[in-house]
């Protein structure tokens, strides 16, 4: 398509359709636009799958984050926000009445979620504890949004392993995992050793004392000796979802 | 199965064919026989694709290793050991002659890779420098010998940007990407916003000072802002293999 | 038990009084019903030891709370709630009246403690300095909860040490120690060296500068040369009491 | 018997059988003596359980540790020695030569092991891996030399849960069970979850990259959300059989 | 003393002013009383130094403060109790009513500082920063407190080497000094430098990133290749004014 | 000058326009008067550069801060303050009512920007992220404020490397880059890898999890394998800005 | 230039001298091109002040260090190969005769240093002990080599500061300073509020205990609150030199 | 003294007998002759302490540890260099033959110990562990090397409280207190807790698993809760030493 764009854009030099400095001006653009290319691609991918349409909240301004969503929901007609609050929230919906405000991951919704393309393809969002939930939402929402079925199961930790393993097919059917957990975060590494399919591994801030903001079960995780485990940052639900996203569409455009 | 398996068993104690105590003996058995189930999933899938016949050298003495890997050529006529050394390599060739010491990422093989089913879905494995090396082909051969094609582009480092560049259609075909990098680790980020596939960071013990045995790059690939990264442990190339070849498998077989 | 129920299940299926269906649906519980044997184990050892009624509160959210105590409470009559803060208890208060708060441990409970089944068998609870004593009464208020009896003996750090010294029978003729202390965390190790019993070592985060919000302590305890302790989590006085509660249990029925 | 004594001199001063100044010199040394009581509680059960005989090696000269050794031979017919070097153990066994060495864990030990006086009794020592094996053993036969029964089940770890779970009896009818792992440390959790007797932690140095050198299994079994765990310092097979120790002596002498 | 009580108790049980048993029951004290003598010891140090008077306020109720300030008040006629905060000082107020709250290191005291027995003798209390004043003033204020006599010398940082030179008599005829710098810390290396008293240092949790709470002024001080600095924890102005104190007493009463 | 002036005040001494007594007093002030002819020639510079002027603001009492801002403004009609609050500008407008308070940066300006001696010579100033930008104006009005032109470049992290390339020019034509970047802190290294210039890295402490506060992009730029960067402390615009103010100057007076 | 040559093809394009096929294939390289333009322009520095002819050896076996070097030699005639050992260099040697070996900084060399352009214009290296000689050697070397004057001042560190100051012209005619200090670091500082020229802190690992393998003085620097300081690496001389080369060469060409 | 000096060329410049030009360069000097002349009072502090005479032999090469003890050896006839290996006292002893290496505390001297002024004052030095005793023994010699009596008091830790209450008399009487401990460092504090002299607190790097190379111990020290302790760097017995003999110098010229 570029490349079409390119031979469109030649032909009209050669056909005198267009100046040669007009074309300088535009193919100027082009290594950008190549690269912007990629961009595009993502702008496309964006479309199709929600994953660019994402604003992160914290450390901008109320008027900021509103601009920018405001710019996505004329661009494409909807546009979510990770990690917001009330007052970025309340920013939002004066300019775009339409925002929805999800509190438990804390999301800023503009539209609707896209459809998927597939509906037997789904990601299984499990959390350890009811306190993990939000961060599980958050992956859970995230995908959704990008048109990823989602199974979730929270909850499920290992000091009850049997809550776990009651559903045992729900997780060897995933295309892929994400299993949130705090404290001790070894749910990761026992589901890892249950399922083929590659599992997404996010710590999450809950515990105390030695658990060190989330740092402990990321080191659980990163030690796991079970095969078949990656892990994102502490609390990043978004970036698991992200991740997961990228596998199930691969799964579905091989 | 498990339930056809059980409806048979309900049966022949309707029909008296099995007495009431064989069939509690049969049926205490079933929880750890069905899990035993997954377990034999697995050896399935291990035969399959190779991946449960890594043994994992260090810790264990050289009897120890050469009995596991004589006992996995026995059962499938192939087995791969991680990180060995010289001496355990010796107790292994003494008991099965076949074996293939690997210097480079310190692996011993006996047997050949698995042939891929198919030769247009690939992994790029890249390393920021040369010595992140090791970890890069302890990636390459792991995913080789589970029957996955392998690219591989080393010395890609970002002081550099161009050099990556330059093979940017081979990183945008790629079903996964791998990318073992040290000192500052900032190449994961930067691929993985060039790229719409999974994109498995691996931060190696590669620098000096403040580079923490590898925790600095870590961080960096934990943080990264480029959505699509997920971390596994460091130097720990193995893991990555694993983790991409369960990518690839499910976009083989989605 | 469980056996008598399954024997019990193939004999209606025999007789014919239960069809293969209902009794494949049965069973097909039965291997988590088996691990929720343990669970029911659990249930009943709760019943029995208060062990399972304690409900973790942060991070769950005040309606959470209220549920799982309404519930708890309906199925056995009490229930204890940990780190509760006053909206909890406010959302906790209104589903169940007669739940009490105890501000010092942040406890919610409802219903009274189990009577200890023997009065001699006790465990000395300790804490360095008086700022401890929050942690101190969190494992002590668990400990008689669940029916055992507590000795408490708050301000003994080892600054001066022979307020410890005066109070050394009552070490002595304990059936395990719980030593809570921050700052320094000696403590532990000092007591350790006194008594034959087995010492449970909770770090606490009181202190400032390099205590590390309560990693001093855990480091110092787990360095003890003094043997007989092991360690549980910062601030942890609930585990502690639950480890403590194991012991004593068990050498009440050995 | 510290009263006895006492009441003994006492009366010798009232009888004139010891002079005042002689009363006094004895009495004097009494607060140490009475502390030394303890100390000689603690050989008193030293001489029953063993407890007191381990000489800890590392940072000892050969010389020292010899004649540690010999001097306990000499007082009781038996000592051991943990953490002994090759040159340490060739030293003692030059004044002891009936010395043995165990290299696996590294022990030396003079004489035999107590008789268990309980074989119903027993401590389960589990290790999550091959290369754990060391820890868990130095725990185990310094238990079994105190005179407590061991059932060692090794290599369980979570990766292949059923293993575990196969042995799910002898797991629940343990005094205490010791469980050693390394890497991701999620042994301990999960089987905490699965019984009701205290279970000790032994986080191991096995492991790499993120592992850094055991402090990633502490804080996975620091934060574990299952109750009924404490934690010994990383590789501390020792200690966790001392504490386990105290647990059993105490349900064998309630 | 204490041999006296002894030998008249020995007396009167050979004259048989006192019996046997009640002579066994006084001695049994014995231990505890002559550890209490350390502690009577202790009583009169700190009637003659004020070192025993100083209340740790964070983490006490404000009545417990209050009560343990007016039971000092009681017995000495004055009381200081440290890092205080405004409700604990208005309980203290209430009981006590004399009480005074210095703001600036946060200290409450009741009565007049002791009056210096020696005015020649100095501590020299130094600050990197205004912003470590609060350090130094508390270092100041308890050294004063306690007799001792302070010359301040704030905000002389190595930025500007020679305002810290421009008053080199004054560290030079110290007796002791202490030094608070937060950020970098350098100040009390460059200080011990230049004097021949021993120079007590304290960081300071002033700073920000990498300061890291105080920890990087923490390993300056300890790194310090000067000879003659010894390091107290984090912001504790308190401790190295009882630090100096011992110092400066003992230079007094060699 | 110094040297002037002592041989002045010895030729004074010579024809005894100076007595000894008097010339003692006076070259025993000279070492810190020499030090004090830093100081001079620091105030000098100050007055040419503005380097001196800026007041760092956490930890002073607005009375303080209005003190010294009023001094400044006294001496020179000028002063700058960094990292005031609301509270400190309220003290400094008092006595200054020409003060202005900049809210991005936090900071207060008495007077006018030094106009730049040469316009061609400036600092370009980066920012990875928006969220990045109040370090970056820091380090901009500072350079600014001391007289040296500043290059804005926000927002240009390496998740979208093109927006970067597009200002390629921008950044090879500056005397230095300041590049201040949170998260995974990237953007120093690889911009160091495009560029001639010094390259000064300012971490911040935007990001979350393994962000460590800002502790994750100061190790990625400390390890970049790019030559030509180095690093000021996390969130420290300021310095980073005094930095290079030097560069600049130098290379405008070599 | 770039547009000189893309105005040129679409001049041939519209000439019809170059196909619209052949210039979409050209002008599709161009975003490289142009990168790959910003590498000859490094080249050209390269060439120009010898900054990319060192080879950075840890890691590289030594038939690739000697393959690099041997490249390097035949393009320039002179190459430099840090942290080399002896094998390294045998390797080298074998391949490139002249090769000299500098043990001390670990520098294989070929061919000679740079003559200075300005032999004015140096930077001056410090050391704060005789241990942190190698990394100023390696400091001094590698700017030597690349055409930079350097002044050695090596044990001058702060506990004796008279040392510092008797060379204090020295330092201020410096057009930047490169100070090297293990242990407490703080040399840096100190000298930063001495000179109004650039400073690189390098923090060595020379110490020990709380050293932290230079880690402590990283954080002292970093902290430092004297302007001017920037931080590289722990022991990376090569760093700071290539950094202290890019504000020289500034200074010479601005 | 220095007065005198510059009151004497004053004199002579008056007279004539000095020119200026003489007296400006000889001026010049005393800035750092005054500096210097610090340096000369330690130099005096030397020759009478012995303070300054010790070499920090690590990083240094046999050569410069050889140099620097025959230069101390011309000058005042005796010499100390610490933590020296064999290599460095063998270049040693080949230019002073009558030096003598100590092995325990990795000392080398020439010459003999400087006979204490006053033999009542002394140092008690105390360790934990027979583990602790090098680092022990390194404070005894330097001290004893320094004219500063020293009573050992090794292998006392507080796993045996008694140990150390038996010699409660040796503890009181002391001018100062060395404490040297590893793993838990619990030994300081409840030394503290028993005497009025300062205690100078030595962590140790003896000990394994997470006492982190000393830092446990360290970390214990600096939050203990008695007051009077200060803290040196790990393993710094010569540290320690120093510091403990500022104070008894201290205390023996008031």
């Amino acid at each position: 398509m570029d490349m079409e764009r390119l031979t469109e854009l030649l032909g009209q030099v050669q056909s005198g359709d267009c100046t040669i400095d007009d074309a300088v001006a535009k193919v100027r653009q082009l290594p950008f636009e190549e690269l912007g290319g990629h961009a595009r691609l993502d702008t496309h991918r964006a479309i199709r799958t929600g994953a660019a349409e994402v604003v992160y909240c914290p450390g901008k301004r109320p008027e900021q984050v509103a601009e920018i969503v405001q710019r996505l929901t004329e661009i494409s007609g909807r546009a979510m926000a990770s990690r917001a609050n009330e007052t970025q929230f309340d920013a939002v919906r004066e300019v775009v009445p339409s925002a929805v405000f999800h509190q438990i991951p804390a999301l800023i919704t503009v539209g609707q979620p896209i459809t998927p393309t597939n509906p037997d393809a789904y990601v299984a969002v499990l959390t350890a504890g009811t306190a993990d939930m939000p961060v599980g939402e958050e992956a859970s929402k995230v995908l959704e949004w990008q048109g990823t079925r989602v199974e979730r199961l929270y909850d499920v930790g290992v000091a009850g392993i049997h809550r776990l393993l009651a559903h045992i097919d729900l997780l060897q059917n995933a295309h892929a995992l994400i299993v949130a957990a705090g404290m001790e975060g070894a749910l990761a590494g026992v589901v890892a050793g249950l399922v083929a399919c590659p599992v997404v591994a996010v710590p999450t801030s809950i515990g105390y004392g030695a658990s060190l903001g989330g740092f402990a079960p990321l080191l659980t995780m990163l030690n796991s000796c079970s095969g078949g485990i990656a892990v994102v940052n502490i609390d990043n639900g978004f970036g698991a979802a992200q991740f997961a996203h990228r596998i199930v569409r691969l799964s579905l455009n091989p």
